[in-house]
């Protein structure tokens, strides 16, 4: 009872989706593993076109997708109204997150020809309309965008270098209600998706400073910040604020307990979270 | 009766979005006109904030987004599936569409470090995904994508460097019925946005060979192509099959007659349409 999946095998049944126990049974003889091999594959295979299936007939659109509909519908009805901005990022506009060259996700960043890069996350671009929007409209001013942002990463499980996120900021919430708010928009996103039994943890952010985590365990869902904020008058803007950012797809491994972060995301490689070379 | 306006004055209407007959007004004096540039100037930044404040109170989301909805049930309901992919593409995959350093399409090519660029269309990522789903699911295979796409463009009225399109699929339509379904997909799309008096003009393009193209008057809305084609072989793929492509930025330009391309797509300075520095 020693010999392990060989790595290729490990692989690829963490590619169509094996569970947990799948993932280390232990063999006697390599005959044994390798039949067992393929048993497995051809029963995961058969799960996944039945998954392709009743994504066809049923559901039709990518649960990603899916998600962000749903949060849509949820943050317009509190009153959040969605933006929605370029991917393409000025130089400028990064330095005024303070992120250069001395900046740990600054080796992070995706350059693109012509000074330009693209955005490792939503946050300059709704400042940037939050100026203007905190002088035309009474407070709070409420907005959020879903949209892609990229970080380049180690590309293990657990990362993705193009990634959707959720950014909801409230302007103009009185000093007192911060943290209040806080819990309880993270409390509508969490339900929106389906989240239950996930608890907030103050932590410190290489860009925001002092933050509160939205926690599923020992996973980061989502990171809140609140102002007046170092950063605020960069921009000219003044006040208290809230803001917190979640990663759709974290919060969709965290909602259906999936290992296996690339099947969630943008992919040409799965679809409806299923590996398309079966 | 000879003096137009400044350069600046007639940036400043084009951005707060001035009809075409108040950009073509002739003064007696520059008295007169900056006097008048004023007045129209108010006006317009009057109307944008009451669009701001529909927005707000009302539609809580920019145009684009709400069209893309709209795109999304429309072509769910007659079948088609949604999927959703990276826009960062390998140059293998740009290649594969014989795109390279002899194309037209190559200058407009935006590279990201690493060795990607920026998707300059959706197809090489529908095909790689179709190439898998055509051997899995029966015929016909319907999907479509809506997502981000960059080219250089001369930075013009007309064009952006972020647009959105749309790419729809259907794989193994009969070879008799694919200039029919053509006109009928072209048809719905075109009825989800409400643009009439469109008209489908055949011609030629870089990509794809002969295409047929959705026009309105002058301008193209939509492009499409038909299989079997010189590009499935590369992704070992064979049979007859139908696609369209549209820009959703010329779409709501056709639909609301507007003349800025700008106001429609994504953007940091423009939300709902409007220009935000009024």
């Amino acid at each position: 009872m020693s010999i392990l999946w060989s790595e290729s095998q490990k692989k690829r049944l963490g590619e169509l989706g094996a569970k947990n126990e799948q993932m280390i049974i232990e063999f006697d003889t390599l005959k044994e593993r390798d039949s067992e091999f393929k048993k497995i594959e051809k029963v995961l295979a058969r799960e996944g076109r039945s998954r392709l299936e009743e994504y066809r007939k049923m559901t039709k659109r990518p649960p990603i997708c899916e998600l962000e509909t749903k949060l849509i519908n949820a943050l317009n009805n509190i009153g959040f109204v969605q933006v929605t901005t370029p991917v393409l990022l000025s130089k400028g506009l990064l330095e005024k997150m303070t992120i250069d060259d001395n900046h740990t996700l600054f080796s992070q960043v995706f350059w693109v020809d012509g000074g330009k890069c693209l955005r490792p996350m939503l946050a300059p671009n709704l400042y940037y309309i939050l100026k203007d929007l905190v002088r035309i409209w009474e407070m709070p001013v409420r907005i959020f965008e879903i949209g892609s942002c990229f970080r380049k990463e180690s590309q293990g499980s657990e990362h993705l270098s193009e990634f959707t996120m959720l950014n909801l900021v409230e302007w103009g919430t009185a000093d007192e209600d911060r943290e209040k708010r806080i819990e309880e928009l993270a409390k509508v996103v969490m339900k929106t998706v389906g989240i239950e039994g996930y608890h907030l943890e103050r932590t410190s952010s290489v860009v925001y400073g002092d933050t509160v985590d939205v926690m599923l365990c020992d996973t980061e869902l989502g990171s809140s910040a609140m102002g007046p904020h170092f950063l605020d008058e960069k921009w000219g803007m003044t006040g208290p604020w809230i803001g917190i950012g979640f990663g759709l797809e974290r919060l969709l491994m965290a909602k259906e307990g999936g290992r296996n972060i690339h099947s969630m995301g943008k992919s040409i490689t799965y679809l409806n979270g299923v590996r398309l070379n079966i």
